[in-house]
């Protein structure tokens, strides 16, 4: 029989999965799948309210009483802290790293740039970035010392991780940059048989978009108005699909597929045929896209300068 | 008569540019450029010696006694020495923001992920993305306040904004965050009639260069060992040829060209016919890059075992 994929298949069974931003949206959906298909899993997220009701979501997943369910709570912003809750985790299994790492945590605020502060800044680089990147520097560093094999890192990043446009100056920048810590790692891994995977999902309905939509200016909203999103189930499933599969770019809708074509840099392909496919739409398509993008952000030039009287901008 | 391109030239006759870094390499071959050009250039950078011997070289370079030529000592990993720096440089022109920015400034540190120390993580942001970062906030506010049109800011990412490999976890992410940040401003930009653009410079034989290379793992020198260089004389020219010509994207060599088409997300085109080409090289070529760089990391493991115990790693 021919075997046409080379690419192992990956079983949460009887593994350790270990969900950061694991309370909500799509930690909690990837978590309650991953529960469901029969692995140990922790999550840790900030509010333990809702840590506590997400483990009852969980428990409600159970399929065997050997498999070990738990709930953190832990801000993840820091090096020591994000130490701290791996090392926390990990006591329930001796010490020993997870099999599995999914960082899901963090959140957007959408802004004009003019009106960003500094906190808004570096607000966008510790929840884009760095919520994930100390976990993936904790994780790294355990594996290696312990050396683990075959366990594989999810980070998360966005659509906005492979393209860009306005009132995303803080957000786009640390989605970006988990992109470029993964390519590295993907690489850099190859030392240990460790594996870096990222996940680029489009808009996610779950409370951290509900939130978002606060603070979007209504231009960006105009923008979105026609892209279609995920529910945190559907795009846990869709990442899990392409975990398994052992993509190192994974998407999980169409149009993300196209962009991911057309800004595939030196990551490892997925499908040689499709990509070329995709890429080809993408150059084509994109540039049209972008017109009408810059159409709406042009024709709102006078309201924006009226918008930003308004604020005081001007002083 | 036909005129084939759409896009309009700049000239930095009697222009104020403000050039970041600007005490050597990149930013101060593109300062003596600039000055040489008829612009009335200020730098900033940290070391004041370096700034007095780099003003000398500039007012060589000086082609009219009304050109104002000046170096300021700054440091600009924060928001609020940025934007001090930038207010000082336009003291000599009535407090006028400047016509054009280029933001030179920042350094890289190879070396192994799991070797990185939190504080070596935090400053691969810092002299990688807030650098340039914080000084884009500053200017940004000031030319809006200002309402000046037609303003054009250049970031310097790297061709490692574009891709990775092995050993650059703390600055690949970094640089690929100003590609984030540089693609969302332009397309805010638009609001304003400001320009965002950035340059994506390979290797550049600068005297920050000698220094990373001291720390340099050896495995990632003999991926990098086929890859040739420009000097800061050479990236500064082809950095300003992109700018002038009014590139988002900028490169000045033929292998960044084909990474930076096979990788162009959903940035302006350049052009349209050459890109394609360049991207079916890239389509077709970077998986044989990627082959031989995968057998380098594959086969450095045993010694890359050896090297983590001498280095007391595994404790």
């Amino acid at each position: 029989m021919f075997v046409f994929s080379f690419k192992k298949g990956w079983n949460p069974d009887g593994k350790h999965c270990y969900v950061t931003g694991g309370s909500s949206g799509l930690g909690l959906a990837l978590a309650k799948i991953l529960v469901a298909k029969g692995a140990h899993v922790s999550i840790v997220a900030r509010d333990q309210a809702k840590l506590d009701a997400a483990l009852v979501e969980m428990e409600a997943a159970r399929v065997s009483p050997s498999q070990k369910l738990q709930a953190k709570s832990a801000d993840l912003l820091s090096a020591t802290a994000s130490t701290a809750a791996l090392e926390a985790v990990c006591e329930l299994h001796d010490g020993a790293a997870p099999d599995a790492v999914f960082t899901c945590a963090g959140s957007s605020k959408p802004m004009f740039f003019v009106e960003m502060t500094e906190q808004d800044m570096k607000d966008g680089m510790d929840y884009g970035y760095w919520v994930q990147a100390w976990t993936v520097w904790a994780v790294t560093k355990m594996l290696v010392k312990q050396k683990k094999r075959g366990a594989k890192i999810c980070m998360v990043s966005s659509m906005l991780g492979l393209m860009s446009f306005a009132g995303y100056a803080s957000y786009a920048p640390a989605k970006h940059a988990l992109r470029g810590l993964a390519d590295t790692l993907q690489s850099e891994f190859m030392l240990y048989d460790i594996e870096s995977q990222i996940f680029f999902p489009p808009t996610i309905y779950s409370p951290g978009y509900v939130t978002e939509n606060k603070t979007k200016p209504d231009v960006i909203k105009k923008i979105e108005g026609t892209d279609e999103g995920l529910t945190p189930e559907q795009a846990a499933q869709g990442m899990l699909k392409g975990f398994v599969r052992g993509d190192n770019h994974i998407s999980a809708d169409l149009l993300t597929d196209i962009f991911r074509a057309g800004t595939r840099g030196s990551a490892p392909r997925v499908n040689f045929v499709f990509e070329a496919i995709y890429d080809f739409i993408s150059y084509v398509g994109v540039p049209i896209w972008r017109r009408s993008v810059d159409g709406a952000i042009r024709g709102h030039r006078e309201e924006h300068d009226k918008y930003l009287h308004l604020r005081g901008f001007f002083g």
